[in-house]
């Protein structure tokens, strides 16, 4: 394949565009990849489809490699099957719904689970027929709220979907791990710095669930790993460690406490040490349980839920943790204070809340035999020695309180967790019978039995691991591709006319007739200037200088990533850029 | 590539679907190839996307080898680009529009003029910038009233879509004419019988357009042939010859006659005879004008038109080319009589429309100096000697008479035309400046002036291409595919178990290691009989059975499409095989 410059559609940009924050989406448009059509809608010119072409294929031939099979399901669906599921409700705004000319509702469907289940169920009926995985690479479409940052958040953008049909849970297991290592060689193809981490099944469903996620300061979603092991999650999906239960009867009788002005838990450690509460004054935030009032919306629910969440004092509750944990859920802080006069605002106890309907939910700090400085329900009164599994009895555990640098962490004994930022490139789940069951997928079992398959679905944002790539492979002067997705092997730049155009234009003719992807600029009325500047933009892995040392016999070979050059002999740069690339021509 | 038909997604269906009408829709779910999810949307099985791919990558590589650019366009786009065509209002009910969560309107874009308008006004200044042609291969969707025939017309379809841009209508010319032969091409190679006839360019403006049309009975579109040239044309675009016009005040003045209860014209050429009108009893339906009240709406526009077509008594108006002749319009028939006394139904002439506000177009074939029988506008009157130009003058003519088989060609002047029926693989315009005028797309010329490109486009049906090819290529067993596009190249049927599964999976692997696309039926307890109607059903160029007489070391090769059989010696048969596929291996 040979590209000439002066026929492309190309054009680089001197300039950042004014709305391009992110580097990725900045260095894409300055180089000519993609030129922004609608909000978060991007049209790819000819330089980007051929690295998003060549990100597919790596993608298709590692997921037909493990034995997924390739389908194409319609994208425009009818409401229907996604109301079988509840993810007509679940995903709310999320999606793009739209009605036909009869005003019959549909979607643009956000993944395919329910299509695949269907297809499944029509076409198998026997435990022969299983295992199963078919996959898909298809644009997909969602109603962002802010599109941003181009191709990290659009509203438009090109998805590989896998969807795996067992008959039990070792085939789930099994499938999971497959593709979770055809993902690691996926990401490892493309030149991905990546992390996987544990994950929220979210509006999915399901139980076990890991996203790979490429490390960039520019990421939307935070993450922890561990200074002691390699453990990595999701912050949502933090679990934390529960110290070990106590004797709920052992610790002396709850007192209760005038603490007149101390609606906050600053005021109130402050006071506690003034006036040696309980005969301390060593009080920190810690002791202090703070209850937190919420409330919960599911979706398809008119009414909302009253929650209150019980966090160890120097923590605050963490809106997202506790909403992934909730899922699916809308969590909003409670301000209908009026309406609830039982709840004391500034002096909330959990003593209260066997007697009222209200939903108590823990941190999992607070195990039974813990004892808690914490609210009287009466105002400008507190309580010591609020001792859990005896004074009061939550009504389970959630993961709500905040992640900080420095907790423990949860898979090791030594550990301490560390916050990083990356962006979702892939995604896996074990999803298990939640859509199977929606449809009633039963087939014929070993034994004559009807047997119900267990699923998993595994997501890549193909666009997204575009831009991804470009966060991680750039520099102050311009992309830095690899090899792997470069939308050519080789750039050629005619520095000047005449010889110099002749020979480049030569050497490309060979390069192509070899198998090579080559670039030349052939650019009439442009200096040799703008050609190096925007060669090191556009950031194809190597160029070839054709300029005056041509009349001496020589070229300039220019390593994009190293910055290294050499002078090499024209007559022998062909064969060693032959030699070099040759392993990545098809 | 090696499929085993155990473990492919892939069932074959004994009986007839009963929704499925036309062969291709027939065979293609029975063959296993698509699978209805949706009205008029379909699921593309593992075979079915093979086809389908092999189809886009022949359409791919066709257009780039004429030099067009592959880019691709968001399909969810804002309204306000369409409005500012106007094309948001003229496709009204066929597209799909959509609010998204801040009530913006967007619709899923039915072709990407006006985007690919908008990018070259972004990108390019220079009249140095052109030629260029941009391509896309796309999902495309379209609110079908009717979704019908499988993949031949439903709501999501695949489609490539190109747009050219060139300084002047030569180069539009030459750009056109680039089309239409690598239209040939690619049309060729896929093995498709195919005209290419004229066309109206209906809502996408502009001058010059034709159609490629696969010949096939259950086409929905009409086209003309000719018997002694090789005019053809889309029966919208057919164009009537006129006769030479005459000297209007050579006939006799016109004479009004009663005709009682003569409001049809068999009853009015019956009582003309009987009678002898103007001294002849030759009358027939040929010699009277008939005017067909109309009411005409034109997107956007609330009030609907009154329109008096007029035509020759013997023919009948045809809405469909009426309404292309006025496109962008929608016309039905009058039936308003009564807010209309002037118009006397039955009884009307055009001797009246002088003096009314209507406005009257009638057939080619009423030249000035014609005479005609037609209505007096009186209740049971008709008039004789009603000659065009003297006692009516129309607004014009139009192409409103249907089109019968036997009228005369317009192309030369001894043919008959022909009446047939094909399915569009492809339509070619010549657009014009429609779209650059609608976004000012001016660009610097040679002399320094401002230079307004001149558009084409050019698209193709690619999933609608699989249904063609199969509606082409199938007799009563089955498909049969042509080699360009056929999933595999090879079907290999496993007769028996052990020995004989053996062979055909050694010989499947080793033609796989050589390039060859494979399917081989490796399933148990299916009978070989099965194996061998499946295989004719699914349709692939060859199929070697290994069978009872591996024994003795013969398979036998069978030909899908001329039902040949040869008995082979096992050991040659790759070589045979690769050498007759071997021109088709990438």
């Amino acid at each position: 394949m040979l590209l000439r410059m002066s026929t492309t559609l190309l054009r680089t940009l001197r300039e950042d565009p004014a709305d391009a924050e992110v580097p990725s989406h900045r260095l894409l448009l300055r180089a000519g990849y993609i030129r922004r059509a609608a909000p978060g809608g991007y049209t790819w010119l000819p330089l980007g489809r051929m690295v998003l072409d060549r990100v597919t294929e790596i993608v298709r031939a590692e997921m037909t490699a493990i034995g997924d099979q390739e389908v194409h399901f319609p994208a425009l669906l009818p409401a229907e099957p996604y109301r079988t599921s509840g993810r007509w409700t679940e995903y709310g705004d999320d999606i793009f719904t739209l009605a036909d000319r009869r005003g019959a509702e549909h979607l643009l469907a956000p993944t395919h689970e329910e299509l695949a289940a269907l297809l499944v169920k029509d076409l198998f009926s026997s435990y022969r027929d299983f295992p199963v995985t078919l996959f898909q690479v298809q644009t997909k479409f969602r109603d962002e709220a802010r599109p941003r940052a181009g191709l990290l958040r659009g509203r438009e953008f090109l998805m590989k979907d896998a969807y795996s049909f067992d008959l039990d849970e070792a085939g789930l297991r099994a499938a999971y791990d497959r593709h979770r290592d055809a993902y690691r060689r996926i990401f490892d193809r493309l030149g991905l710095d990546y992390t996987v981490v544990h994950a929220m099944s979210g509006a999915m469903g399901g139980s076990a669930s890991e996203e790979f996620l490429a490390a960039t300061p520019v990421g939307e979603d935070t993450y922890v790993g561990c200074t002691g092991c390699d453990y990595a999650a999701n912050t949502e999906a933090v679990t934390t460690p529960a110290p070990p239960a106590g004797d709920p009867q052992a610790p002396p009788v709850a007192e209760v406490h005038d603490t007149p002005e101390t609606p906050t838990i600053a005021s109130l450690v402050a006071l506690a040490n003034e006036r040696r509460l309980a005969g301390r004054d060593d009080w920190t935030a810690a002791d202090t349980l703070k209850n937190v009032v919420l409330t919960v919306r599911r979706p398809g629910v008119e009414a909302a839920e009253l929650l209150v969440v019980g966090v160890p004092g120097d923590r605050e509750v963490d809106l997202k943790r506790l909403a992934a944990a909730l899922a699916p859920a809308t969590v909003d802080v409670f301000d209908a204070w009026d309406e609830h006069p039982e709840l004391v605002r500034g002096y909330i106890g959990p003593q209260v809340f066997d007697k009222l309907a209200v939903r108590y939910l823990v941190d999992p700090r607070i195990v039974p035999g813990t004892a808690w400085l914490t609210g009287a329900n009466e105002s400008g009164r507190h309580a010591t020695n609020v001792v859990c599994g005896r004074d009061f009895t939550p009504d389970g555990t959630v993961e709500a309180a905040e992640v900080r640098p420095g907790d423990p962490c949860p898979a090791c004994a030594t550990g301490r967790l560390t916050m990083r930022r990356g962006i979702e490139i892939g995604h896996i789940f074990q999803l298990g019978r939640r859509y199977t069951d929606a449809f009633a997928v039963d087939v014929l079992g070993p034994q004559g039995k009807p047997v119900r398959p267990t699923m998993g679905c595994y997501g890549i944002g193909v666009s997204r691991a575009v831009a991804a790539i470009a966060e991680q492979h750039h520099d102050e002067r311009g992309l830095v591709w690899p090899e792997s997705v470069a939308p050519c092997d080789v750039h050629l730049v005619a520095a000047g006319k005449g010889p110099q155009l002749d020979a480049a234009l030569d050497l490309g003719a060979r390069l192509a007739a070899a198998g090579l992807r080559v670039l030349v600029d052939d650019r009439a009325g442009v200096s040799a200037g703008v050609k190096f500047t925007d060669a090191e933009l556009i950031g194809i892995p190597r160029t070839v200088v054709v300029g005056r040392r041509l009349a001496d016999g020589y070229v300039e070979l220019r390593d994009r990533a190293t910055g290294e050059r050499s002078e090499l002999l024209f007559e022998t740069v062909a064969e060693r850029l032959l030699g070099t690339v040759g392993r990545n021509v098809v």
